[in-house]
């Protein structure tokens, strides 16, 4: 199978190499607006070729939008214009229900699935990439019924082929329950970093005291603005609505400490124990 | 060396481990009001011995503090009465001048070390116990003036060969540090584990669903209520500092969103990822 993969980043660039090695794609070609991430892709062998979005499309049997989400819902359309009812195309996105909308009437919109793998890191760029990376996660396939059957079925077989298995649910649904899982933590993390950063002048100390909690409670801190700008945008009042409850919890913390109610600040930090029973 | 440990959980259970590997204590002996913790460190060879606080104390060289911050305070000075000036006591809680306070009119104070090694999991008691974990982090040794020079060496040498470098700060500074790098990081994840909780009612789907990303940042909402309250407590000045501190940020990232100031919200994470060139 020949692919062509759109933005050949960390996820872009980690399927590419998962998926070659798996012996699935024989050929990658990169697409990327970003003429160093398409040196770097060739160099580490992400890819096997370099060409413009159409050309790349003509020759291709399947084509992955892996940009940033504001970037796709920017291209999907034009992608789909060159496509043709053999090819299949798929993004990889953390928001589902703005790319849906934006082609919800294009008349080649069932060659294409909306997807999401369920792994990232807090690194980007093509040398970030690693193989093997999305095993035993999930992938959240959304609106299946709006796609071909035949083009659900190559797109759910390549992410069987790497250790995914599929879960399926709406683009509002999917939109939903990323905002509470995902896009708050790294709101949270943020927001963590900056707090440290305002308070703790004496860097030396934070690099010298931070042990593992710290250092697990900011990993998410890194990730990049380009990618988390559009996605918090995009999925603005999901966002939002968690945000606000976040915020009303870490009031309660507060209001607990300030009157010096260890029962209900006990009663807080088991309630949030049990995420052990859905964590594993 | 023959240690008494009073406290047989993570830190105190890890410490024997560790410590009778790297063939520094010959004996320890473990003290805890629980008897099944006591069977449990017996049973997993985290101690050789379980005797009352006093006949521990007599049979010791050095004797390690390793319950809960508020335990802790409640014991420290009855621990002193026992001991001699060739005996050396030291702590290992997550708030250092409470304990300090409470001990500083006492006779046998300079034979008190207060310490906080940089080190601990999500999980608590003697079977979380593991060997090496302290290597490559930082002790943080406090008020070392106040403490006899001799008890000070051995308490550093005992850190030293295992693996961790001494900082050293006055109580009143870790527990500012401690707040800014430690606690305040758990407060956030616990109100993240329970905005979660209360948002996401389909815990199948936080279960198929979280990633990486939330996974870290929850992992210390696993953390348990008997050691947090009493750190919370003990540290609530500073404590209730930052998480103003971390609550005013998390606002800003709302005002970002529903005035859909992309701009801000792109400086908001740009200044975030600085925290990259802190942690490494």
């Amino acid at each position: 199978m020949v692919a062509a993969i759109i933005g050949v980043g960390l996820i872009g660039g980690s399927l590419s190499l998962t998926l070659k090695q798996a012996g699935i794609f024989n050929k990658v070609i990169g697409v990327d607006r970003c003429v160093d991430n398409l040196d770097k892709a060739l160099a580490l062998q992400l890819i096997d070729e370099a060409l413009p979005l159409e050309e790349a499309i003509k020759k291709s049997n399947i084509i992955i939008i892996s940009v940033p989400v504001d970037a796709s819902v920017a291209i999907v359309a034009n992608v789909l214009n060159h496509v043709n009812a053999q090819q299949a195309v798929f993004d990889v996105g953390s928001t589902k229900l703005p790319i849906c909308n934006c082609i919800k009437n294009h008349p080649m919109r069932k060659r294409f699935v909306a997807t999401h793998p369920m792994w990232g890191t807090e690194h980007s760029g093509p040398q970030a990439a690693v193989i093997s990376a999305f095993k035993g996660r999930a992938c959240v396939i959304c609106d299946a019924g709006l796609s071909d059957a035949d083009a659900v079925n190559t797109v759910e077989y390549l992410y069987k082929k790497i250790g995914m298995h599929i879960i399926s649910m709406t683009a509002i649904n999917h939109d939903i329950h990323a905002a509470y899982i995902s896009h708050v933590s790294h709101i949270s993390s943020f927001a963590l970093a900056n707090t440290v950063l305002e308070k703790e002048k004496e860097e030396e100390t934070i690099f010298e005291m931070a042990a593992g909690g710290f250092e697990s409670t900011v990993r998410l801190a890194k990730s990049n603005a380009n990618m988390w700008v559009p996605i918090f945008t995009q999925n603005k009042e999901n966002v939002l609505d968690v945000l606000n409850e976040h915020i009303s919890q870490l009031r309660k913390f507060k209001a607990a400490l300030e009157k010096d109610n260890t029962a209900y600040l006990r009663e807080l930090i088991e309630n949030a124990n049990t995420i052990k029973r859905i964590l594993k």
